[in-house]
């Protein structure tokens, strides 16, 4: 079995994504500066199209990627990325975690199946279809922080991109248990941002 | 001249005490284990001695503490560390930010010079006092915030503790200036934190 990996950028104050976070922005207001690292730079919500990470950066999500057999997101976050378009790209089932029952959505390589029987039912699936492979939560805040007090992350890959928001949505916010110990198993520097990744133990 | 830089240590979710700091548990609860790269390891409030820092953490505070010619301190901090004990051994002269007048206070090779006249005030008395070196703002979470705010500082030490507190003081509640770019300088990974050095640019 593979391992659960929760995956997410923060930034320096603790924001997912800034204040007023909205399908036409959906980092909000200056959460784009969370992810210039995703994309090799700095890019607007304005932009026709994105580069792409490089460097680093681009080894980080590689290994995260190739390591995935399926993700879990929660519905504010698929929504607010508006599906990741035309073109997900994920490669693997992608489950949304959410109470408002849709039919299941494929999109070229990638299939988002709509759960709505809880967390555990939805790491089950994904479990299930990831197989020997890791199952990657990728948020929102809410999602993984329900993943981390319920014991079954073993390995939390935060990205600290190095920019203040003042605002928005916390990571932490309301996390249940503070007994995890993290276990530092690796840092990757770039120019954009500082990938921590630790184990988890509880 | 030399630079004026932010020292200090966060947890995982954005905390630099716990809840309920007090003077017999300076950095709250649960806040003992920011610490655990400043003693070698873990320690406890009740603890008779202390370990020191060792590897990484040791040549980490040693760069700081050599650079630095004045240190800069809030009077809440300086209170609830006891004024550091009999034998503070920063070496240079401290400067405590208050509201509250009170008389010079020399322990050893440490002076602690209370002003009430406000950051800025404070800030040039380390200045002079620092010469050619740093000037070292070690916190509270209120005091850094203010000089962030301000603009004046260069540097900010950050070290990331993974441990999370769920409660407690803030580093970045109620920052002013979100438009602050953060270049990173410098990453050291000890066991116990990873310490991250950032170039503030204003």
């Amino acid at each position: 079995m593979g391992k659960v990996v929760a995956f997410i950028t923060m930034s320096l104050d603790g924001y997912v994504a800034g204040p007023s976070d909205r399908p036409e922005a959906g980092l909000g207001d200056g959460g784009e500066r969370l992810h210039y690292w995703n994309f090799g730079g700095p890019w607007t919500y304005d932009q026709e199209s994105f580069g792409s990470a490089t460097g680093v950066d681009k080894d980080y999500l590689e290994a995260l990627f190739s390591a995935a057999g399926a993700w879990l997101v929660g519905r504010t976050m698929h929504d607010l990325a508006d599906g990741w378009g035309d073109e997900p790209g994920f490669g693997v089932p992608v489950f949304v975690v959410t109470h408002r029952q849709h039919e299941t959505v494929v999109k070229g390589d990638t299939t988002f199946e709509f759960v709505t029987d809880g967390i555990d039912v939805a790491l089950g699936k994904a479990r299930a279809a990831a197989g020997a492979k890791d199952v990657l939560v990728m948020g929102g805040a809410d999602l993984l922080r329900q993943y981390l007090d319920a014991g079954v992350v073993d390995e939390l890959a935060l990205t600290i991109a190095p920019v203040l928001l003042g605002g928005g949505k916390r990571l932490f916010d309301g996390i249940g248990r503070t007994d995890v110990v993290f276990e530092r198993v690796a840092v990757l520097e770039s120019p954009w941002a500082t990938h921590l990744r630790y184990e988890v133990h509880v």
